[in-house]
């Protein structure tokens, strides 16, 4: 696929140059939207705003709407509104209105009155649904029928409609005089039943469906989770106003999966393709979360300071060396209790997106990790302990025992905590109603930071204390 | 949703102590599998064998289908071989093999002999292909027809078998007297088109299809890209074997999400249900990796060890002082390194797994994250150099300005490093065909610790030389 990919990519470059669009048009004829828009993406911009402007509208509208936003938003502004215009008018609603993305509202605007009527107030009938809701994310192009209808009469209507008319003609949705959705037929049942058979007599009434209000992911995860390839969109007295695809509703997802993906690494914003987006777009996508952690870690130095600094000042020799010897671990012990922090955090957060566990359980969840947290931190910490006390250069330090102790104690408690502050910070974000996704890795590593070194002083003061060494 | 469903759990807890199956069978009977799924994995194992025990087999084995698989293995190893073998027939062959994962193997070929000869042949046959491949994902149950059958034909073949003879009916396949794949027709085409129109005139010839042997997660990609309901499977000498459905594709997607989310966060393994888990398989996915990381976070213990360490012991006056205030602020450094280095690793990663970007891309890649680090780089650097400087208690520490000048170049010097190697690191790995997500945020946060603390103390070196201050 990959030296197919780069062929195409040299093609389309030397198609660019061509001034005949008919030559274009018939070499690209076979090529599918999405392979043609994954090679476009490769090629320099001119390049493919001149092979879409020598295709035939329909290639093109169909192939704009599977470029990245960004580069389809480009081009648009490109073109001129004719072409623009038919683009509206040949896509399917829900394509249409992704368009509008791309356009300025004052043009889209305009371009709706030089489409016809009828497609302008559907338009404009979508765009009033809140923006992400379901109302936005459906197409009024489904087949419905009549409760008396026949089966004999449904294959007449799905015959005799052009090709666009329909999004799916695999769903046929029966309802009432006032909209009001009774029932399902699909396809198959309908081939499959005698002809004179009823609708309302064939017809599954028990249909899952979703309100125009619905927040656009929760109803793609509804049509994911049974596996349809659309659902209904009724209105708030319970009318049937379109249908949302399986495809349409993938897509959605696929955002979300990616937003939570970067939102896990301490990124946030939206999916947009990474080299569409400008260094001052990834600047403002990085710098509020790492400005956040920066001053975070300001109290880390705080930490450090209270336990260490002011001391070196007032007391300069006698505990100087000990102090000197307990910060060497530090990284150690901040470093282990960061990563096993992340790896809760992560655990949990993917487990509450997958609904696998709730916040109800948060008691169940911190004995289970708890009990991680102890196996993992006596391991780490019997290494850590061994380590210290070793005399071998590189593998060993070396460290006197209070101080391999100190190493050894220590260990295990800060992961324990990590863990504890790991698993309960996620949950009690959703608790709370707050995406547990925030609570990303580096959160809780520059938390666990601060908190950690709290730990390891405390336990230092203490160990350190019985051998009569005072700091 | 979430009070329904909590209302079906305790109705589950209720009709398990309810002796009459049949009562049973009629309460649960509009409930759809998915919904009893998500209610049983919340009630006492006891109570969701009960149900399974009560209701029809062929109920029980749709939803035992939809529940996790470690929770389905537990209780199919607690049903009688007669239920067993009667879910093996009625399922559809992907459940089948799917079923097989939760069974023994001698008790699964025990199976095989007593559910009819032509299932479990083709159970055989689709075990004889490599695991994780087309052949195992397939079903051989879809819609044949020759190039000389007409559209009527087509229909009466649909119309004329049983039910659940086939996965799908949305597309018929045409094949060749030798079993290769001609081309395809959509119900939707055949509907449209004159009864007597021949498969060869209507049907479309460019179809996409998939080797037996390819990755499962590749036939999914594939499908999804498209958006295609099921695509074919044909062999090494072109003849269709069967097709894969977007439903079981879907499957294999989400899975594979979870797989990378997980180790983004540094955990590897299969993606199971949190719960299903035990604290051992916790503890196997996680201490792998942070062993290697707590190994790996000892270079920077020796990191430090060569900057402070063996000084302090040999110079315990002069230069003390500002060795202790050297590292009080290590932790924002490697902090603040390591939080930018997982934001750049995750998006990266991201990209390249999304397509965005290839291992090519790598020096335009680079190009902008050093654009990104700089700016972001001087901003948190004038930060610590105002807080360093700033002589007010808690916001700022007072340090004398040849430290301040330390922490203020060593940040962004830090970031920059953390930037380079964040996409280097991902992109490395792709190239030499390793999964790039196994350079997670905690792998890069490690890495970026023990190599920003070298700079750290070269440019301490420097600056403080130039004031005179050696150490």
């Amino acid at each position: 696929m990959r030296t197919d990919e780069n062929a195409l990519v040299d093609r389309l470059s030397y198609l660019a140059t061509e001034p005949d669009k008919y030559i274009v048009r018939g070499e690209l004829e076979n090529q599918r939207p999405e392979d043609l828009a994954d090679a476009l993406q490769r090629c320099e911009f001119e390049v493919t705003l001149s092979i879409l402007q020598k295709l035939d509208a329909e290639s093109a509208a169909y192939l704009l709407i599977e470029l990245p936003d960004d580069l389809a938003r480009d081009i648009v502004t490109q073109l001129p509104d004719a072409t623009v215009a038919h683009y509206l008018d040949i896509l399917p609603m829900d394509d249409a209105l992704a368009l509008r993305e791309y356009l300025e509202d004052e043009r889209f605007e305009a371009l709706l009155h030089v489409i016809p009527d009828q497609d302008a107030q559907e338009i404009r009938r979508l765009l009033s649904y809140p923006e992400g809701s379901a109302g936005q994310l459906m197409t009024e192009d489904f087949v419905e029928v009549r409760p008396t209808d026949s089966m004999s009469d449904v294959l007449d209507l799905i015959r005799n409609t052009n090709d666009e008319e329909f999004e799916t003609v695999n769903y046929i949705y029966v309802l009432s005089e006032d909209r009001h959705l009774l029932g399902l037929l699909t396809l198959k049942r309908v081939i499959r039943s005698k002809p004179a058979a009823l609708a309302r007599d064939v017809m599954v009434e028990d249909v899952i469906t979703v309100p125009v209000t619905t927040e656009e992911e929760e109803v793609a995860r509804t049509l994911a989770r049974y596996g349809f390839s659309a659902i209904p969109v009724l209105d708030d007295r319970g009318r049937m106003l379109g249908i949302v695809t399986a495809d349409d509703a993938q897509e959605i997802l696929d955002e979300a999966h990616t937003e939570d993906v970067l939102m896990l690494g301490g990124v946030s914003g939206d999916a947009e393709n990474y080299l569409s987006l400008s260094v001052v777009e990834l600047i403002k996508r990085r710098l509020p979360w790492l400005a956040v952690l920066f001053v975070a870690e300001f109290l880390t130095g705080n930490v450090l300071r209270y336990y260490l600094g002011d001391r070196a000042d007032s007391d300069p020799t006698a505990s100087l060396a000990i102090l000197a010897k307990l910060q060497l671990v530090i990284p150690l012990l901040i470093g282990a209790g960061g990563n096993a922090g992340s790896q809760v955090t992560t655990t949990i957060t993917r487990a509450l997106a997958l609904g696998e566990i709730r916040s109800t359980d948060w008691f169940r969840v911190l004995r289970r990790e708890f009990a991680v947290a102890m196996c993992i931190g006596l391991i780490l910490g019997t290494l850590g302990f061994i380590r210290s006390v070793l005399k071998v250069p590189i593998i060993g330090w070396g460290s006197p025992l209070p101080l391999a102790l100190v190493v050894g104690f220590a260990l295990p408690s800060i992961i324990i905590w990590a863990a504890t502050i790991g698993s309960l910070l996620p949950i009690g974000a959703k608790r709370v109603g707050v995406d547990p996704a925030v609570m990303s890795a580096p959160f809780i590593s520059t938390f666990v930071d601060a908190t950690g070194l709290i730990i390891y002083f405390e336990i230092a003061h203490k160990i350190l204390g019985l051998y009569g060494i005072r700091f």
